[in-house]
């Protein structure tokens, strides 16, 4: 399983992931599910993948393979919106599900895998996508600030309760990390390490891309605190008068 | 959608479910789930039900004739263990599966059903199992102190950290309430009023069985108080010092 959740906040963007992959049938393995695949100062493209890890791996393959060798035509390194980078990413996966799909669904396999895609191009405010396994997408929005994909919903609550839009990077991300906590306690098919990546809007460039594991002291602190606080919070609550 | 919870902690059960009911295509409906199906002194049972409506109502409804029409036969009035009533829950729900499965499917509904069965008959202790949709059951331990069903995730997080077998009546039932919060904030299809219901071991009797709607003046001071406890305590986590 995988959590995956990206917030497009008004001070800029963050991404983050957990590192649990069932590659095979009986291999529980780590791969890293963040992906930049442009940081030029022009640009900062980011990609958060879950699903079938052979057609997300592949579907980025691709994208960077073109980029590379295609320069001259529209790819994620000259395209001038992150509009056309999602249809792009879009279109790669459905080229990708396109060879692979009917070999997987034979083994019963599922060809499956979405994106959230984060990023800036020069000339755009920072934009989020969600790209969905069919290789259509969708945007964030004010009143959505942020999207999730994988085991989306132990960690939804917190987030529920916390993120709008003007929520700061430095909240936010102590709220993510909150949330990867809360998933990784409840489903044991997602750890750490939780892969983070903090971009500032207009910077163009990553300010922070950091892997937590297991004994990460921020990591641990948060997770220690949080734990102490929310008892707390329950003992502090009013006891029922009814009971 | 539903969420049901039940505890079986060392001074207690507690039990609680949500009231809506997506009854028909178009119809979202109030239904209670949680029905008393004996309180005499001898024995209390307590479900909460789950998945089709049609199929959950007349399982019970068949327990509840049987005990009435043929009282000297073995029924839930009767039963002299919890493990009895389950078993019998268990084959009256296989039974109206029998008669309507077939009709259910033949128009795409899921005939699915599933039970958490709470209560204590003398001479045992409390019990708490939960009964699977094709009728088989299994029984919480020590270790595994609640049962949740229908949307289970939103609402786990804070049970399992604050949950065992050691927890008190009154600081577990905040935390249901909390847990209902959490899933009600995240999932519009699971809404009040929360039927709860706490058990003393040993009384027999029902200790508090109370609806809580939207207004209800506990559930409006906890839902309050703990989303600003929370927003509080994600203040108070330590800022990052890499970001």
């Amino acid at each position: 399983m995988t959590y995956c959740v990206g917030l497009n906040l008004e001070e800029g963007l963050i991404l983050a992931s957990d590192s649990r992959t069932n590659a095979g049938v009986d291999d529980i393995g780590r791969f890293g599910k963040m992906r930049v695949i442009a940081e030029d100062g022009e640009r900062v493209i980011v990609t958060l993948s879950a699903g079938n890890l052979s057609v997300s791996q592949n579907a980025l393959n691709l994208l960077e393979q073109r980029a590379r060798h295609a320069p001259s035509q529209l790819g994620v390194h000259n395209a001038g919106s992150m509009f056309e980078v999602a249809t792009l990413l879009g279109d790669a996966m459905r080229e990708i599900r396109g060879r692979d799909a009917a070999y997987l669904k034979a083994s019963g396999i599922d060809p499956g895998a979405t994106f959230i895609l984060g990023g800036q191009i020069r000339g755009e405010a920072p934009r989020l996508f969600l790209v969905y396994s069919e290789g259509n997408f969708i945007e964030n929005s004010d009143e959505t600030p942020f999207f999730q994909t994988g085991e989306t919903k132990f960690g939804k609550p917190i987030l529920d309760r916390v993120i709008d839009s003007g929520t700061s990077l430095v909240e936010a991300t102590k709220c993510v990390v909150v949330s990867f906590d809360s998933t990784i306690r409840s489903n044991l098919s997602v750890g750490p390490p939780i892969d983070l990546l903090v971009y500032r809007r207009d910077s163009l460039r990553v300010q922070v891309q950091r892997r937590m594991g297991e004994d990460d002291p921020y990591y641990t602190t948060v997770r220690k605190q949080w734990n102490d606080s929310l008892r707390a919070a329950i003992a502090e609550l009013p006891h029922p008068d009814w009971l």
